[in-house]
């Protein structure tokens, strides 16, 4: 008599065909910056323990059951990544891109409170969301064609509002075309209005961790002119759950941490509870592949994206992608196949991102389906 | 020269004693609501894949490595335990409690733009830190000695503020005396002020998971009056990852949907990426345990809690604890004492909470280490 009760079998016949479905589906997805080639086995008796990382993972807490000190070793990790001395950067892990990007939006605006912020309209559509909740004016900006801001529009923008901070959300590589918005370039802006008060909050979801391993990185460090930046754990390093990372100047986080101890709370991340298993997956990830791993599979993956702009090209598909970029752009394909390969379009546009499990043979098929579609005159 | 690569052997040695630490950590937690008992060792092979429940779990999405199917089933079965009808419900499995929270107060907030938000002082400090994030106002409210909300502040502050919309966060189960606020107590405080614009959001992180399963529990349904409510899943339920669920009123959130829609964004939950591994864990307890597991494992856990309150007791404690709470509060004792078995403090009380990993011998060895600790006379 006890409806919501299942039998272990029922239970484990539910989860062997979720499982197989989920199999399938992350086997064909060439269309979600999402590396499915990982293996974190080594971790699963973590699973075995409720563990927490609540709170600030540079303060003490009597709370013990966490992994604070590995989060505290990533953290350190990503800040060397992006050129920054461990002392001056603070950060956690978050629950990904999202959370990283709300961070930074809301520690500018605490710094700022009467700022404005302005992200082009390439910007992922959660900083959208974002800013309707932290409640603060902002302003599209137009994108150019190849996905980057428009610096003429920002400047006109920013120009007429001079009398406000500037609070500007950057992308390290657009969530459609992969393009890089030029940091020092809308510092530049600023400077040149002679406005001190702005930030920039870089948003590097993906390309965080493409950049730090190529040859002719575009600008992607603080020293390039952003105050914070926010990378996902589960794109390039690859991920079970979705994490990622926040990384902020230490006194910028100092001066609101003591607006947050005015109202009696220590706390300065967003989360109550805090998961202390992705810490885990990101410090692993680091220790394991070192920097010459991730340096290896970025090459591998950036051949494999050339590779596909070729073969799409060969057939008679304009297929392009930005330097360092693995976001391969081309005209959008009819649904079927953008369903077959769970790939993203936004207006006449469509990609595939060749991360780390996307090999030259799924680049041949998704070509030949695109190919096949051309031709039959299907272009949706 | 690759300084941040270690060797297979280096990695697991540091993971090997973080278990260690790990485990001796969760068998001596006492003084946090976290239940270590339970197995999800069937679900760890869904690690090996990149899932995401990106978007809200009720609407189609061309992102298919996900588990909303299991997150609606979730979902429903929680607003069965609310004594909602599921097509009437609305919600999604949240990071934890905080996000729960902060939804319920941005769909109060986007329901009620200036909306005036009143919590008591009892309420968890994560609220606090909501408000700040949501730019909102915000009033707080005095508690009453029993950790509830005092209704006569409430009363004469709303009363004072009758002009705007009130927006009540109450507290099933406080966290730090487990105290239980009135809802429909609350709720008749604005009809008798003949306000119509209010809204109250009820945070039921423990006690969500307590008062559906005992003979005689406090108000915790939809119909007594709240609108939204958040639960915790890695407390009563237990995991090893924060997890929580919020739900609504569906036609509350159809309202919002249109304002969300209106900046072009289809997606009605807080995130972008979403943990797709957790809907599992939820799916699964809820599953196994059915209704009859949980009320087993609740009516034991307050049998522990009577029998911690009676040996304190024994031993000249005045322990207490609310009806159907799970938490024991006594005298602050020493600091040795509360950093051994990490028991949370605040003012001059402190608490322990029987999660069902909490033994009576646990509470024997606690209740042994107060008294010694006493005829010390170190009462810190």
């Amino acid at each position: 008599m006890d409806a919501a009760r299942k039998t272990p079998d029922q239970v484990t016949q539910r989860l062997d065909e979720l499982y197989r479905r989920l199999q399938d589906a992350a086997a064909s997805q060439a269309g979600y910056p999402c590396n499915q080639l990982f293996d974190y086995s080594e971790l699963y008796r973590f699973l075995g323990l409720s563990i927490n990382n609540v709170g600030d993972p540079f303060h003490n807490s009597n709370f013990w059951v966490n992994t604070h000190e590995f989060e505290r070793e990533v953290v350190n990790g990503f800040a060397f990544l992006m050129g920054m001395e461990p002392e001056r950067c603070w950060g956690y892990v978050t629950h990904g891109g999202t959370e990283g990007n709300m961070y930074g939006l809301y520690l500018a605006r605490e710094l700022y409170p009467d700022g404005l912020v302005y992200f082009s309209e390439d910007t992922h559509y959660s900083v959208l969301k974002t800013m309707h909740i932290l409640n603060t004016r902002s302003i599209m900006i137009k994108s150019r064609e190849s996905g980057e801001i428009d610096y003429d529009d920002l400047r006109e923008t920013v120009r007429i509002h001079r009398d406000v901070p500037g609070i500007v959300l950057a992308n390290i590589g657009t969530t459609m075309k992969g393009a890089v918005d030029d940091v020092p370039r809308i510092r530049g802006i600023f400077r040149d209005l002679a406005m001190t008060d702005y930030y920039i909050h870089a948003d590097a979801a993906l390309s965080g961790m493409i950049l730090p391993f190529v040859e002719e990185p575009q600008p992607h460090r603080f020293e390039d002119g952003y105050h914070s930046i926010a990378v996902s754990g589960h794109k390039m390093i690859g991920a079970p759950l979705p994490c990622g990372i926040v990384l902020a100047k230490r006194d910028s986080v100092a001066r609101i941490a003591r607006a947050i101890e005015y109202v009696g709370v220590l706390d300065t991340t967003l989360s109550g509870s805090r998961n202390a298993f992705t810490p885990l997956i990101l410090w692993y990830a680091l220790k394991r592949s070192g920097l010459s791993g991730f340096r290896k599979a970025v090459a591998a993956a950036l051949a494999v994206a050339d590779y596909a702009v070729a073969r799409f090209n060969d057939n008679g598909i304009p297929a392009w992608r930005h330097k360092n970029s693995l976001t391969v752009v081309f005209p959008k394909p009819p649904h079927s196949v953008t369903e077959k390969w769970q790939i993203a379009v936004y207006r006449d546009i469509a990609h595939i991102i060749t991360m780390p499990h996307v090999t030259r043979a799924t680049v041949d098929a998704i070509v030949a389906d695109c190919a096949a579609a051309l031709q039959q005159g299907d272009c949706s």
